[in-house]
């Protein structure tokens, strides 16, 4: 974004943005409440929503007697079937596509593995035959389609479309997965990052909904992160901010393939959970995973051992706590660097443990950033959870067409 | 700043701000280089240039004809008489203060010491004594003065103007100091935490020029910072990012004032540096500093260390490389969170060794954050030096006045 002017069509666009997330974000809301939030004059406010209203994509809802005056207010809200958006989520080890209305709910959700290799042309060919399926099940003809959001692991490059080096993805090197996809499925492809789409989706519609200021963690195979600055999703100079997972906890930790050291994801990520808690089963520490660890080792993975510690196991437990304490060292880190008023921490990779991540958190960001003076940063977990950044890919869309951005705003 | 919209006369204040700034950055730029960097219509660009002519702020510099076309073009500069503002930097150990004209160059610069235990209405006195000096001997009347913009120590509470709890400072609780000044001086008053008016300074007339994410390093009696993301000063949901001096390097680190651990300041800041030396010389370590040592320990003092290591003498070249290490670590986790184009170090705690802190943070964020692979991050030492805080003061006033701010745009 450079530092440009702007005009009266920009305006007027901007201003429809912001009257459309009022009404996403009240869920019921009258245009006097509109002008008040948003600063715009009754007249303007009027204008906008009689074009929404038309176009079909916002509706009356009843109106109701304000107290005290007497006069009418009529309800606004959003039309949830005046358009829906594609979501897909890439993951080395899965795909995951789903379908949503205009306020973002899930119409349809499928999950099928990522092809073996995971050669790109194989992959894309997989997304397309998976968001045929998905469309077909929801019965969402294609046209009312505004678009497909692709969640993909970073780093990406936004400018060409592609999808860069990413770890553990050995033949993704410049895929220019965007225009690949748009052409096998013929809708118009939004390309970012995994856990940026999943920041969006918690802003349009989960923790992070109405927030100025958050950051997500995002826990899948790696940890991601999002963030949103004064209400816009900061994507930084080379469109890869928040990148959470490879901030150093221990700057003499374990080098990790990102060429860095002691990150925040080798200490914490799934394969480093499982080798610890493998490390202390083969030293024979009581634990109710000992006795299935001794039969198949394969058998205590990653979900294994968070069910141990959500049931009580004191080893599951103890190593759950120490990567958590690790990931509150990072957030207090981001705290003092970005100053956000909340965190998010979503994924898979805590579900039933979401408590205990939450608990670290909230226990550091309460005794260590220099701001707690001023004002105690919140912490929630993700209510999209392990859906998170698939209905981010979705919500990318949405955010594209409907949220206001200033980017859009100051740039031609 | 909350989501709000927009309307046409905060668009004329922000688009004559965009064009301003423009004319500020570019030390010489014409009507039709303006409209192309802007966006802006020459029709739109004409009008404000006009106005900003008629008000004495902008002078026209001769015109030039341009290769090729044969059409003249004038060029556009700023009128640094047109006004001038004032910068004070408040630091435990000494005041600064300095007049500027309105490009942002010092006319007038003095030094005092801070009044010995810092008492507050002892201070503010000392600060309006030290402004009337410095207009008097820089012969300029009050009324030609912008404002005061006063960089301070943090945490402060921008809403009320008062400075909260700054580390070392006994007496300063909650002293609502913007007023008091305000009242002493007759000037209006303009308050910021040091570090992030010294990121202000580096914006307007530094490295940071024109730069649209920098992330800024302040070395004084502590470490502060300050971010610049998206053109804008990101200054965080209370109003306290970029604490980068309180950002966990070492998390099992010795225990900070701030009550944190193994934090950046507790491992580089000038006690921390003297101390390591003097340790490292009362085991007879070899160094140009032993013979001062064994007369009088106090002489080797954090300036006496740069010195010695700014001539190569290898005891406090080791000790001042461990301590830009450190600072380059902070300095990746910035990249990785913030994912900014540039990093700045300045302040007086860096003079000598500029170089050695500039050489191990281009190797860190050249070889450490995933966003390497897009573009290396650039780093400069600020050419404003031990003096970015009190110009940064006034930077404060310029740039509350001319800079192009969203938030004016945004809200009532």
């Amino acid at each position: 974004m450079r530092q440009a002017g702007t005009n009266l069509p920009k305006v007027g666009r901007y201003n429809r943005a912001v009257v459309l997330d009022q009404i996403q974000l009240a869920d019921g809301v009258s245009r006097t409440e509109i002008a008040q939030h948003t600063g715009l004059t009754p007249q303007t406010v009027s204008g906008i929503v009689r074009r929404l209203l038309d176009e079909g994509i916002v509706r009356e809802d009843g109106s109701s007697r304000v107290a005290g005056t007497g006069k009418p207010r009529t309800t606004l809200r959003i039309n949830p079937d005046a358009g829906s958006a594609v979501g897909l989520h890439f993951d080395p080890v899965e795909l995951a596509c789903v379908v949503v209305d205009l306020l973002g709910k899930p119409l349809v959700l499928k999950r099928r593995p990522t092809p073996p290799g995971a050669d790109p042309a194989a992959v894309v060919e997989a997304m397309a035959d998976l968001v045929g399926d998905v469309l077909a099940e929801a019965k969402v003809p294609r046209d009312r389609v505004l678009g497909l959001g692709l969640a993909s692991p970073g780093p990406i490059d936004q400018y060409s479309g592609m999808v860069v080096t990413p770890p553990k993805l050995a033949h993704w090197t410049r895929v220019p997965v965007k225009q690949q996809l748009s052409e096998a499925t013929g809708l118009p492809v939004t390309l970012d990052n995994d856990a940026t789409a999943a920041a969006i989706g918690e802003r349009w519609s989960g923790a992070g909904k109405g927030v100025a200021n958050f950051a997500y963690f995002f826990f899948g195979t790696g940890i991601g992160g999002g963030l949103v600055l004064n209400h816009q999703v900061h994507r930084g100079g080379s469109l890869n901010a928040a990148e959470f997972g490879h901030t150093t906890v221990l700057p003499d930790g374990p080098e990790c393939y990102c060429g860095n050291r002691g990150c925040l994801e080798i200490l914490v990520s799934p394969a480093a959970i499982i080798a610890e808690t493998h490390r202390r089963l083969g030293e024979q520490v009581g634990s109710v995973l000992s006795e299935p660890f001794r039969r198949d080792p394969a058998t205590v993975d990653h979900a294994a051992i968070r069910l141990a510690a959500a049931s009580g196991d004191p080893l599951a437990g103890e190593i759950i706590d120490a990567a958590a304490r690790h990931v509150a060292s990072i957030a207090v880190s981001v705290v003092n660097i970005t100053d956000v008023d909340l965190i998010v921490l979503g994924g898979h990779g805590i579900r039933h443990v979401e408590t205990r991540y939450v608990d670290a958190v909230t226990a550091a960001v309460a005794s260590r950033p220099l701001s707690r003076h001023i004002r105690v940063v919140d912490v929630a977990p993700s209510p999209l959870g392990a859906d998170a950044a698939v209905v981010g890919g979705a919500s990318l869309v949405l955010h594209a067409t409907y949220s206001p951005q200033l980017s859009a705003l100051l740039t031609d």
